[in-house]
């Protein structure tokens, strides 16, 4: 009989769960939803209907739940943290309206994208609604910092979906692009997030850039694992909603690594697929990145950057909520297995 | 020989200029461009190209110098409202951009559209991106009201386009749903940019609650008299740029009125060309219009809030600004002669 590998070993975060920072911020969740389902209402009822087609197909709701863990980490006693968590959940809903126009994608969490059902219109103008009310509760919290940093993020995702857009099917981009446009379209709202908990508690400057470091790399790591996920992940096996980057002719980190570790017949591959959509041969793609350990590294590289996150909240004393944001980190990495 | 009966006296605003206010907010307006140039800046190049396209395009940049002059009229003597001009400029070109994705417009300001130069993408994107840069702007100048005041305009102008949305090719769209969606719009930006001049200076709530009712009004007026200019204005000669409302199947006031009071066979033409898109002929639009004066009436509804304007501001001791102010809303509406 052979001897039984336990792969646990080589990935500790295999076991990572979520569930400790849920249940810690559950209370303050619970208000943070009926805060999203008040400022979503309109006498315009199309306004009230694409945004909770959105809001209400689920999502984690990962961006609010770092904003409460942030505060409550950095001993935030108020009530602010409230409305600058359903701020950022309405930042990244209406950023996903406009991406679904951008992209023109047809599904979006399981369900047909609003933009089928109700137009490019509505998803622009709804996003641009939502936008709108976040800066709208910003205000009412007062905080002249949390709205520069939010509202400088708001600008800062938008450049980098702008970027997304400029590197679109060119298969020369480095990893470097890359790394700046998913910095800009994801992790930034993530360090967004992360900064205003220790900010409206008036904690020090140097705790204020630890939780900002710690939303930034957990942004890009998770980021990177998305990346991955999309072409089945480190399993790379077929199967349901894989396969959309493909299709787009997005250049994500797995098709950056594939193409510069490949053959000249691979690197044409990619320029069929990608540049030109040429070709639609998923399973063949998906062949050369295992071939070149593409998905493989990506997670790699997800873990070092999971681990720089870490590491910036070694400047916390230990506690349930620290712990809690640790593991997250682990479970954002753990989706890939 | 006849007699030639002038014009003029029945319209006391036809030969009103905008010149005066030009002039005395022309200085500031020189630090206004130079902020609107600096704020569009980006290492992603494709944002200030498409950016430029549209600012530099022309356009009168009325709203920021509405701000601008009533900072003057209520005595600010501070920075803050060269910042917060350029805000109000920036959430006007993001609304354009926004607008000619929803309305599919190819030109705009006598060039071509963004969105047909660089794509609907880019047009969202670069849109959120001057959102989020005015935001900043006005987080800089740090106050809260005026924040206030400035975010609630840019849910509202969402709010006013998805009613526009939701009552397109409707032709039993009523005046007073048409009103609802010009207020929201169009409306709430020149009140809000009439508003957070006396807000920086910190004048009384009468004050600020004067200059909101003068950009209110001013802009339902402006609005108005643009609807009754893309049939031609009350002259009704066919020209250039004529037409474009029509032919997108947008319900404005002199459809409404000419609906309204028309014939069932007219009623029948306004069917088939709005709501079914089925005839395109502008010329009998523009004849049945004029056989029911709805045109002329447009802009008599204009002349109204134009006078609701004017009062709005007898609460200001007479002086330059104010008498600039005052000739602006006749110049507003004289653009229909």
């Amino acid at each position: 009989m052979g001897v039984v590998v336990p792969f646990e070993d080589k990935h500790p975060e295999r076991n990572a769960s979520i569930e400790k920072l849920v249940s810690l911020v559950s209370s303050d969740m619970e208000r943070v939803n009926a805060m999203i389902l008040s400022r979503t209402g309109s006498e315009v009822t199309m306004i009230p209907e694409v945004a909770t087609h959105l809001i209400s197909s689920g999502g984690k709701r990962l961006r609010p739940m770092l904003t409460l863990a942030t505060a409550g980490l950095a001993g935030y006693e108020g009530d602010g943290h409230v409305k600058l968590a359903a701020s950022v959940e309405f930042m990244h809903t209406a950023t996903l309206l406009h991406d679904d126009v951008v992209d023109e994608s047809d599904m979006r969490r399981g369900k047909i994208a609003a933009r089928i059902k109700w137009g490019n219109e509505a998803s622009v103008l709804v996003g641009d609604f939502l936008l709108g009310q976040a800066f709208r509760m910003m205000v009412e919290v007062g905080s002249l910092r949390a709205l520069d940093i939010l509202s400088a993020a708001a600008t800062v995702i938008a450049e980098g979906e702008v970027m997304q857009l400029a590197a679109a099917k060119n298969t020369e981009t480095t990893e470097d692009e890359y790394l700046a446009v998913i910095r800009g379209k994801t992790a930034e709202l993530f360090a967004a997030a992360c900064e205003v908990g220790p900010v409206i508690a008036n904690r020090s400057k140097a705790e204020q850039a630890a939780c900002r470091s710690y939303g930034m790399n957990l942004g890009i790591a998770f980021q990177l694992v998305d990346d991955a996920l999309d072409y089945g992940g480190k399993a790379a096996t077929l199967g349901k909603n894989i396969g959309d980057d493909f299709r787009e002719g997005k250049i994500t980190l797995p098709v950056v690594l594939s193409f510069r570790r490949g053959t000249d017949e691979e690197r044409a591959f990619w320029r069929r697929a990608l540049e030109r959509g040429e070709t639609e041969d998923l399973e063949q793609a998906i062949a050369i990145m295992r071939r070149h350990r593409a998905l493989e590294d990506t997670i790699e590289r997800a873990r070092h950057y999971g681990a720089m996150a870490r590491d910036a909240l070694e400047l916390f004393p230990n506690g349930p909520m620290r712990q809690a944001l640790l593991e997250t980190v682990d479970f954002c990495i753990a989706r890939a297995h």
